[in-house]
């Protein structure tokens, strides 16, 4: 069955007491010079300071809800989901487990554990992955992957029609960024849920591009090693299968480059005076490249992913000065690598 | 004639349909580790980035009110000041003229000019300063000084005012830095106008400590030379003198090392997800002294006074991490120097 409106309609009303309204931000500056408005909905003030304390907020409550609540909960991750895990089995006094890769920020395995969540450290990715699935194999145990789940897709998807409401305006493209594609896969359904015209583009890594290139191909891509990017949030190997068949019918997926990224992670900051991951910040590169080819005014709703930084990425964002170079439609920096195009 | 509580309430009806109710923040972690309650009041949400659009805002609402509205505005300041009277006087319509030492940083240079000002780079300290006085001296100039004024008092004060209304609850204790002091004499008369038994206090570095040096001594204290601090929002090199009456009726002015200052500015943007200035930040380590010696739960209002950081100061606040240090009342770092108290 496939996803619909309604699903994700029924998942807000599920978790809304249990996670922040965060708010709508806009800086008069960048919409001057940019010549279109921009709003920008703050994930980064959500529980666990990202987005994805609604998907497993909406997996857990939804076991309940169906009369079936687990004994434990596991996950695994080397981020923001782990924590969001962690939360929410809290909030419904659920015991945790999560698998998180030894490489890991400390700040983030730290923020995990003081969640009341139990962590176990494991050295590689796909590691932590077959010890959260073996694990799940256990009577009452439940397993909430990152992304490769309808739930998840449909918790992650009640951030667009939460943002549409507090604007009270039909935004002509959504953004965001895409790693599994929960997020994406969500968005994308409530927004053309809301109004079929609204255009949903997905932004990502230039250098980690698996979800344009699964598009591009027709069939699932998968990079063969862990890819080279600041945009630490969207570095998964491959979308998930659910997903992907979801991504298909998006407006297309916007490739950044890692220069670009930066760029807007220093200005979004500069601008919003909000602590931005780089991942979130990545979606402006994204929404250049769109509104370049604009010839109306247009109305854009960015979703800020997350705000965790690691202390090394600080100093990685910082090492440049790109506050001197203005904001236009036209700013696609050229590093290492040239911005492709979906 | 002092001061009263009347004039800032009067001041913040006068500005309030122009600057923003910036919201009231709080870290359930951060409570939990401390055993206290703290409320941070987002003034780096502020237009202009800063509390200091209050000031300015009030000073030429009220010339105009008074029927003698100024046909120029001029300014002298390193930082948000200039922004703050660029930004009210173009909300105006009044044309601005701000003196800007060439050493400022080129970020806030350039947000002043956006803001419509004319802007006149000057070698010195002092030199900005007599430029502005004479300045004024033509007809119909009038000149904004940074804090020795008693609209600007007025006008900085408003944020205690317009926090206390939105938490609904009577704080045991108010913090907020001091540079000039012109936002801890407006809070003060503010804070113990709605209620006298509120501690009002200021926050100051150690290695810039005129403040609290020229309580002790009982006359005003200057620096010879300009200080070695992160805290660039505080670098004045001795308080006005109409402020110096007033800070007398404050509950003291706590000083903070360097080392303490780049601690809270890392804690408050991981725990809070908002960019804040190391002068804001400073603040939390004025709150962990004055904790320490108390026997019941406090609840506490920081003032969060701004947000802009140039990019270089991003690279030297993130140079050490920090974060694997949890928060604790007593957290007081030991660098270059020994943290004072007054």
């Amino acid at each position: 069955m496939a996803i619909t409106f309604q699903n994700i309609a029924d998942s807000l009303t599920r978790i809304s007491d249990k996670i922040y309204q965060t708010p709508i931000v806009s800086s008069a500056l960048l919409n001057a010079w940019l010549g279109h408005e921009i709003y920008f909905k703050a994930e980064n003030l959500q529980k666990v300071g990202a987005f994805k304390a609604r998907g497993a907020c909406n997996v857990i409550a939804k076991l309940i809800e169906s009369g079936n609540p687990p004994n434990k909960v596991v996950a695994h991750s080397s981020g923001n989901h782990a924590q969001a895990v962690a939360w929410a089995a809290n909030k419904f006094n659920i015991p945790a487990t999560i698998y998180i890769p030894s490489f890991a920020s400390a700040i983030k395995i730290q923020a995990t554990k003081s969640y009341g969540a139990e962590v176990i450290l494991m050295d590689s990715r796909q590691g932590v992955e077959d010890a959260a699935r073996e694990h799940s194999q256990q009577e009452g145990v439940y397993w909430i992957p990152p992304y490769d789940h309808e739930d998840i897709i449909c918790g992650q998807g009640t951030v667009a029609i939460e943002a549409m409401d507090q604007l009270s305006l039909i935004p002509d493209a959504v953004f965001v960024p895409c790693g599994g594609g929960g997020l994406l896969s969500g968005v994308n359904i409530a927004a053309k849920g809301i109004n079929p015209e609204i255009k949903v583009f997905g932004a990502e890594p230039l250098n980690a591009n698996d979800a344009a290139e699964s598009l591009r191909k027709g069939a699932i891509h998968r990079l063969l090693e862990s890819p080279k990017t600041i945009a630490d949030g969207v570095m998964t190997l491959a979308i998930g299968e659910i997903n992907f068949e979801y991504l298909k019918q998006t407006d297309g997926i916007l490739e950044v480059n890692e220069d670009t990224i930066v760029y807007w992670t220093q200005w979004l900051s500069q601008l919003l005076k909000l602590q931005i991951e780089p991942t979130s910040a990545m979606t402006m590169g994204a929404v250049c490249q769109y509104l370049q080819n604009q010839k109306s005014k247009q109305r854009i709703l960015v979703v800020l992913t997350g705000g965790n930084i690691a202390p090394e990425k600080h100093r990685q964002i910082w090492e440049k000065n790109w506050l001197e170079v203005l904001p236009s439609l036209a700013i696609e920096l050229l590093g290492d690598n040239k911005a492709g195009h979906s």
